[in-house]
């Protein structure tokens, strides 16, 4: 069969990866998908420029747009980044007709229901399996895999930078700051690192995931985030006396009134699979009934599985190629008029367990006042440490776990134990879920 | 859109399941895949008898060739098991023109060659996502999700009755037997527990497994087979003791002249994820070039986790209905004019790693002559546990890990430590992987 033409925007560390991927695997590809697939077109900001990959096979060229209009490319990839630039090539795109293939996380999370419809109206295919975890097939897995399945909730390690630092935190004992210096040397996290460590990316892939999770349109901005830069070691070692790890997550789940959407640091019991997933590594479980819990692990980010993952979309593109379009799988999982308008609930509906971390006056009956507040509250507790206080400290670090509870309830208690005269400073908390 | 109309055949623990899931999932389903899909025709070994599921919606029988041959029946879901009955059924339903999918290892392992050869004269697919791993989506991750990859090798925990039963000797330090009994009565294993604790379950799965990954044919027939019945707690316990765990793996990985196919007890590396799936989990570690190492994980087998994979078969089956065969999915993830004969090696030529276990007398001198037996084969050690003596006993274990050698060399030196004088019966040998 004759090869499939591909036109490429952005020749940077993921496209240059994609290109040599596709020669590298050639033979393998071609004896999976019945035909090769070559980029015949790029658009690259400095097409001059020294790259990773030969581009000896493809016109190269500043002008992005020109690949996209040119007549011999049937599906575009778009590899740029940045988000208003890359919807206008994307939707140039499908109005010529074209697929498009992307990776970019953030154009899908903030535009992807008009992309969706553009090119439904289109009739085009539009591929992200490299925006969520890299190069771990999970859209796929959760699209297609777990399509006779309702799924309950889904939770994952979606970024790996703040997985990282988590991980040093806990097996090298340092600090935040010392170690998101040190991701940043190594080129794991951004120079303006707050996309990574404040979760607006895992938020970004959250939204994707719990659209096909759930069937709802993508609405990151019903997301609630959190970072990890108030996470302390003291914490971290405390989590780990109570038999937990502390893991940036990214959480969707249907709550009583609705589906609620976080990213967040979180407590899990240690003998989870997912609080195993240490360094820059991804992971995502997803509880689905009546399939029950599956875990999918593997690179998160990077030139390599990035890659992995675009060509797979577009192996799936060619393969659809002749498919009429309602026989395809659908954008979002669920046939476009079919999504959902259940609502996204915010934070104070939403149920889990808590860590609570306080810095309690040395003297008698403090815990009991405590735990006093937390009762009252109907909040039950279901383990408690009290450290020995410091060398000359007058006040002694509290630990509390409690069992789940509505989170608005919880602020009311917590403020009323920080009013405690007893209790200094204010309430560290941090969710605890036992995904169970 | 018209239902999808299904022929089910067997209605046993999974057909009911999959009835099951069909109508508590209908809405969620016919939302995704654009249409419901209805069984229509059943046939079960006794029709008369209470069941799992409603049959109010679909005419039932003892006979599965009537289902097979009604003109009404667009797809057959063939869930009978065993292997010459429903072979016969599956290549009628083929030659018919139908799609079939099916649950059944040991048929496709076994005659996986023939049924897909007809299928493909014939124009039709056969989905076997169910066959491994149970709700695992591994059949579609591995042949669609890492397309674009070269595939190294492949490890699985693909019987979850041998890793119940490993994990309680592990955690509960019971021995084989006793845990044995238990899983038969729970229901885990099957009266003749063969199947699973020898390995023969498995190796039916990683042959499909080896064929996907390398784009050979099934050959069930070349797979080493090594049961966990010789594996003691001792052994688990020493296992802990040198940071490993003990697992029953299905493993083949591209070796120097070849590829390996084998299943048998394994060491794995404590903090690797592989060796924390308990329980009647299963897992499946994939390394691919340029993707790296990714695990998929979750219920391997059970009516539910085995009727939501049929259901992903279903709704694949369904939309690539249109689709001209060249366009589909291939069977065995490779076009099958492009199936390799790459050589199925034999263990003799499999490199592995050593957990080696002798009862030495308790005298000087005799850790060095069985160090120096492996040193002048050639074989690095690892690490080393000599034991003190049982109160009254004339001898000690000696526990030795060893570096990765040739087999064949393994087996030499292994005779020749079991003739030193001082070393008392037999070797107790099990191989340790790193997967790293």
């Amino acid at each position: 069969m004759q090869p499939v033409k591909v036109g490429l925007l952005g020749l940077g560390t993921v496209g240059g990866g994609t290109v040599n991927l596709l020669e590298r695997n050639r033979d393998e590809i071609t004896r999976r998908a019945g035909r090769p697939i070559d980029v015949v077109h790029a658009a690259a900001r400095h097409p001059d420029r020294a790259r990773t990959c030969s581009t000896e096979h493809m016109r190269l060229e500043y002008d992005a747009f020109a690949v996209v209009d040119d007549p011999d490319t049937e599906i575009i990839v778009e590899l740029i980044g940045g988000v208003d630039l890359a919807k206008e090539l994307t939707l140039r795109a499908i109005e010529r007709g074209k697929h498009v293939v992307t990776a970019n996380k953030a154009l899908i999370a903030l535009h992807g229901n008009e992309i969706f419809a553009r090119a439904r109206d289109n009739g085009v295919t539009v591929g992200f399996e490299a925006a969520v975890a890299g190069g771990i097939p999970i859209i796929k897995a959760v699209r297609e895999g777990l399509v006779g399945n309702r799924i309950e909730w889904l939770a994952g390690i979606i970024n790996g930078t703040s997985n990282f630092i988590l991980s040093e935190m806990l097996y090298a004992g340092r600090e935040f700051g010392e170690v998101l210096a040190e991701a940043q040397r190594l080129g794991y996290a951004e120079a303006d690192p707050t996309f990574d460590v404040e979760g607006v990316d895992a938020a970004h892939k959250l939204t994707i995931l719990a659209s096909i999770a759930f069937g709802i349109p993508l609405q990151f901005d019903k997301v609630h985030m959190e970072g990890i830069g108030q996470i302390s070691t003291d914490d971290v070692a405390y989590a780990s006396e109570l038999g937990f790890r502390i893991k940036h997550l990214g959480i969707c789940r249907r709550e009583g009134d609705g589906i609620g959407l976080r990213v967040h640091p979180t407590l899990l019991p240690e003998r989870q699979l997912l609080a195993n997933v240490d360094g820059v590594m991804n992971a995502v479980m997803v509880n689905a009934d009546p399939l029950g819990p599956t875990l999918y692990y593997g690179a998160g980010a990077g030139a390599d599985p990035t890659a992995s993952a675009v060509v797979a979309d577009l192996v799936d593109v060619v393969r659809e190629f002749t498919l009429e379009p309602e026989n395809r799988v659908p954008y979002l999982a669920f046939q476009s008029h079919s999504l959902s308008d259940e609502p996204v609930v915010g934070m104070e509906a939403v149920d889990t367990a808590y860590y609570l971390r306080l810095e309690a006056q040395d003297e008698p009956g403090v815990l009991a006042e405590v735990t006093g507040v937390l009762s009252q509250a109907g909040i039950s507790i279901e383990a408690v440490i009290q450290k020995q206080p410091a060398p000359g400290a007058e006040t002694v670090p509290v630990i509390l776990l409690t069992h789940r509870v509505r989170e608005s309830k919880m602020d009311a208690a917590c403020q009323a134990i920080e009013a405690l005269d007893a209790v200094h400073g204010s309430l560290v908390r941090i969710r605890v879920e036992t995904l169970a």
